[in-house]
């Protein structure tokens, strides 16, 4: 914890517990990046809480399986883990759905499931956790972005207007709530990252692959950043990516 | 019309009862970039229809009143408007939902109406009007972007993920149809348009507020560049306005 | 002309003798590019002056020898153009310099000399024509960028960084003179313009290259924008174009 | 140091002598930024060298003074220090001369001088270095840009069109030299650095200004990213900076 972190006033219930380890919350938490996050963050005494439609064989730390894009299940299931917990110190947003066709074969329902899925997503989990963040006194707040959160590729529009859409947002959040102290950022994954479904689907060399706890290091650098230095947006690829 | 019109086979009903003019289908055409964009085709040539939930007192040309979110209405409409005059030469997506509010006062239904209108809108007139014009040699689909189509500011979040989203859209939507001969442009509108409405909601100096009919002369030129000069995307602002 | 073009004040030396005609200056003038802008001009009534380092074997109207890196000789040619002219009411600077190289085989020299070319050449006409165009009531300064003007692919070090500070230029000089009346345009051509040249140098079908009386359309339109809808930056590809 | 760093056959002069701590060489470490990265890397154990202009009543490390726009004293002098040192295995270019002038009041002299300061460094720089970190295993090269290294302001002319360049030359070398093992950096600082000159320049709060050591602290991250996720850009700015 570097002296940047607020020591908040204990009113929650998590802390009046004595639950003093900083939470972080990581929507998007089954597959293999999310939890890495978790497992970084647990490294270095956060309490790691993961969410997402499919539980992990072995979670780390706790994990609510949910569906994100639910409204009435997403603010309920986070006002329940910080009555718990006390507010997130750190929230990753890390859902994504990828839909690769050409236009003509993308149907409604594919824009719609990418936009839920990431959009509205991110509206839902920013709703529960901004305002907390910013009443504790701060936190940071990270989405994952992609190749396409930048270009719009031919058989990729699902899948590209939903990142750009979500882009947006989390500029209009960082503009909104980076003066009230939550960090706000977007992160340009700009590769394929390693995991059992990657090596499935992708002839890549693993090698070429970017390293999900590799990422969560650098997500991990962007939640501690000083307020003097706050990241908006960078990027992260492998040393081998053409870009 | 300039040589790089084509002059297709003459196989649709429209085509076949002698409707020689080509089509433009302005989606929005309600308002006033609407109508002036159908007025300024009309001019040249062109057989000017309108779509849109409100209809004008005194539309230019064939108008249709629909709503442009309705998965069922926009096919079938279109569809019968080309049965009638031919697969269009020019599309232009003109829909807007405007929602300025901090996040906190942003809700989902927003999120939804705002992409639903802007964004579900432009891949319904897409699908029902992209390939046709393949098929028909080619044509011009233009998308009316703003100043939040590249940047989320404060009490945007709505409307930039939405219009942001849109460009992702289009980029993919060129990249996969400008090869096949359809020319696919993204306008950044950066000003206030000029119309009824923006000068009962704003107090700027309406010399400063961009001409729809400024405007029009500027997609009537993109619709008409040569192939081997187009344009994906373009900005339009006034001289006064900062950037 | 459009009712946008200032009547000026007849005051010049140009004006007094009764030369009414506008007076149109390209800088890098001798390829196929610049005469072809200026013979659009010339077709509607423009006087065309070309400037450059070779002499086209038949000119498009007037044409001045020189090395647009010149320091006196720029400000002193154009001084002598606006006393004959009167000041110009579209300045089109279109000057390039190529180095395609791996940076160990780029030398201090490739870089100075593209900078020189591209962004000295550029300052010197902007000082010499902005302020006399702001005097007269207005006019349109268009820059001719380039793909490695948004891009620095490798084997591009020298020629992205002059294509880079030429838009940065623009957009500087945009900001500073626009409200002042003067349009500042940067238009990035994205593909090989069709001159004899690039058919000796590259295997690229013809048809696949922008022609350059195309460019010129699109120049001629940008300088003919009203004051309501200002185009910055736009981008110009064939439609065979990847990007 | 991580596994990412090289354990380099030892051929060097300073290698064979026992020289094992890394070298960092800074250009452009007058000022208090420069010296903040130097002190950065020496805590931990690398070897700082500063180059500049002035120098620093009490530097940090080594310090040459020289003129780092001299294309003769540059490779004299890398390469005398890397003789002495060994390779470097992190560069960091970090000149900079700023011009704030209206278009009339910037002279050709300003061009060139904010050009030669921040181009013709870089580029001198690399030359000395980039190979031998490639000959050496890898290594980072870290460019600071700047809020002007993406927008041209009115009255920045200069100084944006130079930055302008430093990010179209960094992201050449980026793809030529990444694939190579050298990761190359352009971290855009937009805000005002905390240093005794900018006290004395600014009426901000400090509070609001960027610290040299929250920004050194960033740098060294980027030079320690593992090879799966290199950033090529970031931006750096307080909390407190609208953007």
């Amino acid at each position: 914890m570097d002296e940047n972190w607020p020591s908040a006033t204990c009113e929650t219930a998590g802390c009046l517990m004595g639950t003093h380890k900083p939470l972080v919350l990581v929507a998007g938490a089954g597959a293999g990046l999310g939890q890495s996050l978790l497992a970084r963050f647990e490294q270095s005494g956060f309490t790691p809480v993961g969410l997402g439609r499919s539980r992990p064989v072995k979670p780390v730390g706790d994990f609510q399986t949910l569906d994100l894009t639910d409204e009435a299940a997403v603010p309920a299931v986070i006002s329940e883990l910080i009555a718990k917990y006390g507010p997130p110190k750190v929230v990753v947003h890390n859902t994504a759905e990828l839909v690769i066709a050409p236009f003509a074969q993308t149907s409604l329902a594919d824009y719609r499931r990418t936009w839920a899925s990431m959009v509205q997503s991110a509206v839902l989990v920013a709703e529960a956790t901004v305002q907390p963040m910013v009443d504790a006194g701060g936190g940071t707040f990270i989405v994952s972005g992609a190749t396409a959160s930048l270009r719009g590729g031919a058989k990729f529009s699902a899948f590209a207007s939903a990142k750009f859409a979500l882009r947006g947002l989390t500029q209009s959040l960082a503009r909104e709530f980076q003066p009230a102290g939550v960090h706000v950022c977007h992160a340009i994954l700009d590769g394929i990252i390693d995991t059992a479904r990657s090596r499935d689907l992708h002839s890549l060399d693993p090698a070429k692959m970017m390293k999900p706890e590799d990422i969560a290091e650098a997500y991990w650098q962007l939640a501690h950043q000083p307020k003097s230095t706050w990241t908006h947006e960078l990027d992260l690829r492998p040393a081998s990516e053409g870009f």
